[in-house]
């Protein structure tokens, strides 16, 4: 698939309570929201929310059809205790994800915000305020977990337009920086 | 089901590398050892090796057919990148167990050594002794990831039938402690 192609990407920033999810439909350099919002599975038993969680990323891929699905690796900052708990609300995205047959591709917080706001150390606020320029929206989407997912589907496509990019100048023969993989 | 039904049980001790299994058949005071091992998933992108355990958890389960599944919630004693790793595993392993309709049960490594050994703190060692005296075997399980599983499904059966001790004895009336949950 070229940079011009068009290419629906889910973003998802999973958390302890609430995963933010975000789908973008990307053409060339153009960016714009299909969808945002947040998952809240229900209080109960962990097993329960992990289930709950894992259909309702299923639900999203069914209705909106996204090639590729861009999850945050949001382990960073956080004690032992939340890390678990993130990294099986982010397990149950990714094995939903690669149990509809979609690539899955990972990125740290730093990575997202780099990508979003050119700086690896930028505060949330900011992340939402381009999130909000480079979608062309006139408020920063709701609930900030929304903001969030979609900021990890732009550092996606972000990517993949500079590893296409690439791509296309080797493939012309010329010598360039080698294409970096989706981690 | 009674503290004197056949019960089969399959423990998963979660790791991010190795995650040991272990299927105990417990009738009343009795329990036996069914099977036990190691899943190993390929080195490969974390979305892959997550799928891998899944589907081997999945197949364990069609093979043994477990009535219920109990899952170490290793986080204790880590770092936020470790935690969040197996907090991954566990969750591949909880979906397994979900999807395949069965109840969950999850143990602290506390709760585990608890039952196993009457102690709290005890060492690896001691455990794997235990689970070897336990279960009657003439050397302890292999590898020590299997051990560990085996703990857990002993911790299960264990917590099983003191809930289905107080609930027999309330039932005749009398006066008792709580019949706790699973956790």
């Amino acid at each position: 698939m070229g940079p011009f192609e068009p290419l629906v990407v889910l973003g998802i920033d999973p958390g302890s309570l609430v995963t933010g999810y975000g789908v973008v439909r990307a053409v060339g350099l153009e960016v714009a929201v299909i969808a945002c919002g947040a998952v809240r599975p229900r209080p109960g038993r962990v097993a329960e929310r992990l289930v709950e969680l894992y259909e309702r990323v299923r639900g999203l891929i069914a209705e909106f059809a996204p090639d590729e699905v861009a999850v945050e690796e949001p382990f960073t900052r956080v004690n032992a205790r939340s890390a678990f708990v993130l990294g099986k609300a982010q397990a149950a995205a990714v094995l939903a994800a690669a149990h509809a047959g979609l690539p899955v591709f990972e990125y740290t917080p730093a990575a997202v915000k780099q990508a979003v706001t050119s700086y690896g150390r930028s505060d949330k606020a900011q992340v939402q305020e381009m999130v909000r320029l480079q979608l062309g929206l006139a408020a920063a989407p709701q609930p900030p977990d929304a903001a969030d997912a979609l900021a990890v589907a732009l550092c996606h496509v972000a990517g993949r337009r500079t590893r296409a990019l690439v791509s296309a100048h080797r493939a012309r023969g010329a010598p360039g920086p080698r294409a970096t993989t989706g981690r």
